[in-house]
């Protein structure tokens, strides 16, 4: 099994909302549109990020883990300077994000913050300089 | 903020287990590893899985929701064949996942099982001959 990742699927409570926050908040394109099932959006190169109605995800996964805290999983999406990482965290905000977390300088030599989307799923945006930051954003700018 | 996923990070409680999985199971090369913390590995063009230490997850992004039932999220690895996803859940038994479901066709008319990683994350390891599927594995085999 060669190591590729071609979906990142998120179970979600209410695809409107969804939608509402994804499509026309952020304002990204859609692949796939099927109302009370599925949303699916180009997120990289041969990657796609599928909102599944939690309905659906459970009929065929399995019954989900509910009750407080988060999700113990973050997306991040990495820009290649600081202010590119409080931009994106302003738009989040613009659009409807029920959670922001401003930036923060990091031990590990970055800069990210957090918002959350109307599942509570937690997008992580950030700057990294670092070698591994260099293969997910690579025009990463040195001096942020 | 343009539609990209750069980063994938999924809380894990035991990172010695999950090495043992992904990298000596699996055969997964890492981009960094550091003990009892962080383990990265590159799983697209531009895209890293962090298999991050739960204590350090919960002190930067805050407590996970614990207790029974599945994580809300899959990740998927496609394959251009049927064959493909067959192989790839033998090769997730092999490499020592706790629960492997075997491959069915599916309603949208694909090809799809799942396996378990350590941390009982599931992932999705599908044949997909519709247009997004396309997207995911540019040569897929529509026979497959």
């Amino acid at each position: 099994m060669d190591p590729r990742v071609s979906f990142i699927t998120l179970a979600v409570a209410d695809l409107d909302a969804t939608r509402t926050f994804y499509v026309d908040g952020l304002g990204w394109p859609t692949e796939l549109d099927v109302p009370g099932e599925v949303l699916m959006i180009k997120v990289g190169e041969r990657l796609v990020l599928s909102l599944w109605s939690e309905a659906g995800f459970e009929a065929e996964v399995g019954p989900i883990r509910r009750g407080p805290g988060l999700v113990p999983i973050t997306i991040a999406h990495n820009e290649a300077t600081r202010a590119g990482v409080d931009a994106v965290l302003a738009a989040a905000e613009a659009a409807g994000s029920p959670e922001v977390r401003g930036a923060e300088h990091r031990d590990w030599g970055g800069y990210s913050g957090y918002f959350a989307d109307p599942d509570g799923y937690r997008w992580e945006i950030a700057w990294n300089p670092g070698p591994v930051g260099l293969i997910a954003v690579p025009d990463t700018d040195p001096d942020g």
